[in-house]
């Protein structure tokens, strides 16, 4: 992948602009290279670059007089939650001061009686839920990652995750933000209603991926924790006739709060890593409703009567807790498993759920053109694909060939409909395909919005847009030469 | 309320601009002076003005033309759906063209297995509803004038209604659109799967009141119809332990898909004018659960048992589909109703629920100061707001005292944490309160992103922004005497 040039008249001054944002005293700095290689990557651990510089502040007044000095010296800036972005949406440029969430993570406010909570933007996820539990409420999007993810960069990719079906992924949990822009001055958008008069900027901001500004406090959406929940397990003797029982599922306007499908090579991965004790089927759907017993019940008596239709291999109502818990092992073990059968890449294009079929049906087509293996595991239910391409990163050339038919993937998906990312957001992997699902207009619509937020563009430059759009705007930078440190 | 000056430039070319959208042989046109007062006001009654001319498209082509040679001649555009808003959203100005979509109608797709239909922008909210009821299906947002108002003023004004609890606003039910620049050009924003990489402009354009551009398709969710559905009617002796009811049980984690609330004056009208046979006392809630039968029954003992706490003076559990749909009947009728007590303006303001107790309160006591009745009717779940203010339009003053009164409310909402909006939008009515919401930075923002859409401000100018601020902009039009027609 081509990497955009380091602005060298800000690594020459390097010194002075450590020096600047220490004596800005706005939390700690970080430029030894050892401790900046901590921070060289994302999840996305195939590119890799140091910053200049790291700060960790523990405020937003800290976060402002940090990007105003980097706006004033003219420096790039990343910002950074828990870096689990699958994208590179935080990955480094040599030029760039990384601002790290880490230490923000406090909850500001809880107010069940209003359905929120307000944290700091590096918060992680799970613990979200986790202060709002022993009220009886929890916090809905759950990306696989939450245990590690930020709120922060949920709100830059708008993650969803399993449950997203029937709750919806971040932007529709989302109720206001405090956040800063690359001048250092701090705007709210949204509040506690969540919608405010005029123009909507909280959309926007959501799922921006760091284009527009730093993110340093969340009011989020809270719900009431459903009564109970049950999975079954549907396994099938084609990945296709899965597809279509999701299909028939959702058209006949039942909505569990998940469903989820693995595919073979993802089935028989997950078996001997976890032993969650699968039926070895070409394909399997998880799928799980909440309700009251009597609710689940009726619920699942009209899936089961679905799924027979399409003849499955294996209907295994879950009876018990423990058995809900090995349903869900598997899945929830899949990634891990498949991170043991080589490198891979995790894509997340997204598409018409009735489109499935005939879309599995392709990937393994391309797969075998390729040669390289693709595993699918993803959230069906909202035509969420997760296809990852299985290669060897110790082999000449088979990164190369694993981006190329990730590439022809997301196009696949663009093609029926869908587009290039459900959750993982565009970063540095698909921005080149960005020009694949949008016409120069509409992309010239949404850098003309950046412009208004970040008219330097220092603020997580080079992502989202492909590098020859973007190209004229980061080089029409004002000289940081100028910028006396 | 001031009105701004129209254009004499533009007043002084009419019959080139008539001829001009004539030639473009796009819809009929309208300019004969009977026949454009029809479209001199929207339920905004009290201001009024005839448009320029009228001129109704039949498609997305047509309204791209239209738009094209509006833009041309630099004639200002006003957008309309139904013209049911309740703030001056789409009253023309002398010197516009409305573009009206009552023509646009059509369903243009159901596809159940994607949970979506896709629909023309002039097509009402509950024919949207009615055409997926036979397969299960149906479109949350209800707002209260569903029967006439038309889904491209739903997205314009983010509209909500009163399942709104549960299922959100318009913003969470929409997947994409369709939308003609004020340049003529067609832009695509979301898709069937409502997210799209990148920054996310259907959010922005989703409450954007026509300034960004004229959406003429919409793809919509649908959602699965629920089994069935009970309300409670439980009446109190203050407003104040009304709204404190209110609170526990969204605190309690329950979710009920409405809670509605009226207040004295309005159940006494309510009651003259449709016979409910509501209890006289000082305020009342409607409580509507969904489900199965157990799960309605499960959620109605915890109801009930809250509500019980706060000593009502009624708790009155529907028994039969009749009982439902008279408890129904008064809130349904209670805006027809308030309209025969005297002229009334209705304010929307939109407060934390935790709030409503103190915010009656102080409701209640504005009134006094004022001498001026104010009924309250409103989506209690979600703290929007619906003071009903009543005054006599034909005695001196009145209308001046009773905008007073209203602005003094929605100040109110913001100090505590609201908005000035929850769905009707700010349109003519609340454009100067808009510096109580926002600061000038705000503001500014949100005038650069309407600026990336509508350079010259020609779309629904003059509103949602305080004339003051947004002066410049329009006075910045390039001459429309330059534009030969």
């Amino acid at each position: 992948m081509q990497m955009p040039q380091p602005d060298a008249s800000v690594l020459d001054r390097r010194e002075a602009i450590v020096a600047a944002l220490r004596q800005a005293g706005a939390g700690m700095v970080i430029d030894d290279a050892a401790e900046t290689r901590a921070y060289e990557c994302d999840a996305l651990s195939a590119y890799r670059c140091p910053p200049l510089a790291v700060v960790l502040p523990g405020s937003t007044d800290e976060v402002a007089r940090l990007m105003a000095v980097c706006h004033r010296l003219g420096v790039p800036v990343v910002p950074r939650g828990a870096g689990t972005s699958l994208a590179g949406g935080s990955m480094p440029t040599a030029d760039a001061v990384v601002i790290g969430l880490a230490r923000m993570n406090a909850v500001l406010e809880i107010a069940p009686g209003d359905r929120l909570i307000r944290v700091q933007a590096g918060r992680t996820n799970l613990s979200v839920s986790a202060a709002v539990d022993g009220q009886g409420f929890f916090y809905a999007p759950d990306p696989s990652s939450q245990l590690a993810c930020a709120i922060g960069g949920n709100i830059g990719m708008n993650s969803g995750g399993a449950h997203c079906l029937k709750y919806g992924v971040t932007t529709n949990n989302l109720l206001g933000v405090t956040m800063v822009l690359m001048d250092g001055s701090i705007v709210e958008l949204g509040g506690p209603m969540g919608e405010a008069p005029g123009l909507d900027l909280l959309g926007v901001v959501c799922g921006s991926e760091g284009q527009l500004g730093i993110v340093t406090e969340a009011t989020l959406r809270i719900l009431p924790k459903p009564s109970g929940a049950r999975p079954v397990l549907i396994g099938f003797d084609s990945s296709e006739t899965a597809g279509a029982c999701v299909a028939a599922i959702i058209r006949a306007g039942v909505l569990p709060v998940a469903i989820e499908f693995m595919d073979r090579p993802c089935i028989r991965a997950t078996e001997a890593h976890a032993h969650p004790g699968y039926p070895d089927c070409e394909a399997l759907l998880i799928v799980e409703v909440e309700g009251t017993d009597p609710e689940i019940d009726e619920q699942l008596a009209l899936i089961r009567e679905i799924a027979l239709s399409f003849a499955p291999v294996e209907f295994r109502e879950s009876r018990s807790e423990d058995e809900s818990r090995r349903i869900w092992l598997g899945r929830k073990s899949a990634f891990g498993a498949m991170g043991q059968m080589g490198d891979y890449i995790c894509l997340d294009g997204t598409i018409p759920v009735s489109a499935l079929p005939a879309v599995l049906r392709r990937i393994g087509e391309l797969s075998r053109e390729y040669g390289l293996a693709v595993a699918n595991v993803f959230h069906a239910g909202d035509g969420n694909m997760h296809p990852l391409i299985i290669y060897d990163a110790n082999a000449e050339g088979d990164l190369d060939r694993a981006e190329a038919l990730g590439a022809d993937i997301l196009r696949l998906c663009v093609e029926v409909g869908g587009c290039l990312t459900g959750e993982h957001g565009v970063g540095i992997e698909k921005r080149d395909l960005m020009s694949d699902q949008y016409a120069p207009a509409d992309l010239e619509a949404q850098m003309r919005v950046k412009d208004v937020f970040d008219p330097r563009w220092l603020l997580n430059a080079a992502k989202v847009f492909p590098l020859s759009v973007s190209a004229s705007r980061r080089e029409a930078r004002p000289d940081p030469a100028s910028h006396a440190a």
